[in-house]
């Protein structure tokens, strides 16, 4: 069975720079099945990198090696790792990037990579995805066993998010997604909602930022308002989100990743 | 022999969408060879990726399975479906997305997908590119006879492109595409070009929605004219283009898809 | 063992012509691996195209064959070549898109692809990456010899950046890319730097275009100034370049490709 390496970095698709981490792939594991999540995350965006990733990478079959690079940080001291789940591999820099998916399954064991013989030759101090991270994943698909590759990591970084909190009538939470629809995805999932006894089909107030302020239908489909009009909905990643039925509800509102909303039943 | 995959979606390639997909497809037939299309549909625009998918298409071998997702319908009542052809199998809604490139390979069979074994356990209200498509993709690469996804459906939508008309000297037609290059694509093909004795190599005179008017040379390469310059050429799918030489004609001519022409030999 | 096709091309990712030549490919090789160097390559910009080609394609194993197709002259006299060097297979058209990542490697013998046995039935004016370059590419995986595609050629176009000039303190170079980070790459090679005592640590001057000047310290990381400061770095591809730590370095200084550089100790 071919192993399936997934790829996840913030380098576009203009530079050689995907191009060449496949290339350095395929030389050290020839039948690598390279899959791209996606290259178009925000530059130096280590959080939106992380949501993106945690989304998709719980759909691959067990035993996926995934790689990510969001490395504002590369070349300093901040340690390349391999993290193992009960599910997968995750491959990228310490900084946060691959917690959120790693949290999700369960985490094993923390591997700092620092074994030269699984590295390029020569390390630049700008792009270890191509030097470090592919090399790894590669030997990783070949079936080096994780502790060849260093020592294991005690301390590694991790990222929170901001968790939604509930209180007798309403939902303080906050934007962790717009995506390339202008759909603006919430952190507060449906059982949060069906504790304060808010469900589908029912109308919220959702106020943004302590501003903004919509009175929004919970609906099934974007198609149950009009072409235009907004709308709330429970996503496809269980989350509450804001949408306007064919159109861009981020630029509508002119809202961002981070802002807090606040949800009620009307 | 590796079952092909195709993917056509207008999700971009930002967001975890298309990788979620392809996730699930690898889970459920790990050897599947997946091959992107396109992402960049316009959003919610069914004609732009219909005449994506059915120029593409037509290029893969025997057997493909493609699967199409713009979507604007998800989670009404609007039918998930596949369509057998002659040729290949085509999956996705039944909003007319797959009818074009279904169509010019001869429809055998149509079912209307609602077996709940071949969908992912849980069906979201927003992504069946995800939750039904995607699985019933693997599934029939695995093999699963079209009938076991559910009955055969009789009805289901088409979607037209208005046809050129010919009169004695001239013909009227309509814009279809816009290319990346800003060529402008229209629904006049060459035999009907022929039919009036217009050839390669002659001036035509081409008027876009009753106002813009240029005379132009069929050219058989953009090099014909000076660079910036316009031309007419037979494009790579057979049909009239308007071009211009290491430009953008759409942008420079402001024109959209959906614009009037009117072409005459001058 | 599955041969590997790189595509890099000035298509863009939204329209159908990636796809077609994928479908091509696997209609005639089936178990081709199709890998994508990069596809938005400046439409015509043969220059930019041959940077990320020979960017990318050093990475890739032995026997890669890499199709190259910024075309502007397509439809023209301009030859449709196969490269062989001692490493890969280059196909694409003879106006010097391959010839900077072939000249790396070697190059052992170039063809004019003129063997129509070799190329789709039909031959478009416009689009000959899916008519003729696909198609060699599929056949040269299946293990057509490249003298099957047509006689050898003696004369091809080539194509030269501009080199540095080494003064006694100073060097002349260029701006030969800029890359999505807004990343200025120049063509002054960390070696040069050396032969004038410039190393990493150092600080240097950098004039842009005879007017914007830069005194800038060569970080190995980009960390090591402020987050929104200059800096300079010996980058991924062994060249000097010009970065701001998590910005845009050619949209804060508006710079382009093409633009002369002085570089001088401080």
């Amino acid at each position: 069975m071919k192993k399936i390496i997934t790829l996840l970095t913030d380098f576009g698709l203009k530079d050689p720079y995907v191009g060449a981490m496949k290339g350095v792939i395929l030389s050290i594991c020839p039948n690598a099945n390279i899959i791209d999540i996606s290259h178009e995350i925000r530059k130096f965006d280590i959080r939106q990198g992380a949501y993106v990733l945690a989304s998709a990478a719980s759909f691959f079959p067990k035993g996926t090696i995934h790689v990510g690079v969001v490395d504002p940080g590369v070349g300093t001291t901040r340690k390349p790792i391999i993290i193992e789940t009960k599910k997968s591999l995750y491959i990228g820099p310490d900084n946060g990037l691959l917690i959120l998916a790693a949290l999700k399954e369960g985490i094993k064991k923390v591997v700092h990579i620092s074994n030269r013989k699984y590295m390029l030759p020569r390390i630049s101090h700008t792009f270890h995805g191509r030097d470090i991270f592919a090399p790894a994943a590669a030997h990783l698909a070949n079936g080096i066993p994780i502790e060849e590759f260093g020592p294991p990591l005690e301390k590694y970084e991790t990222l929170t998010f901001s968790k939604p909190k509930i209180h007798k009538n309403h939902i303080e939470g906050e934007i962790i997604y717009i995506d390339d629809f202008g759909n603006i995805v919430t952190n507060i999932y449906r059982e949060l909602l069906e504790k304060i006894s808010i469900n589908e089909g029912e109308i919220i107030k959702i106020l943004f930022n302590d501003r903004t302020e919509k009175v929004l239908k919970i609906c099934k489909a974007y198609n149950e308002v009009k072409e235009g009009e907004f709308l709330a909905i429970i996503g496809s990643g269980d989350f509450l989100e804001i949408s306007i039925n064919q159109g861009n509800a981020a630029k509508k509102l002119n809202i961002k990743e981070g802002t807090k909303v606040v949800v009620e039943l009307v």
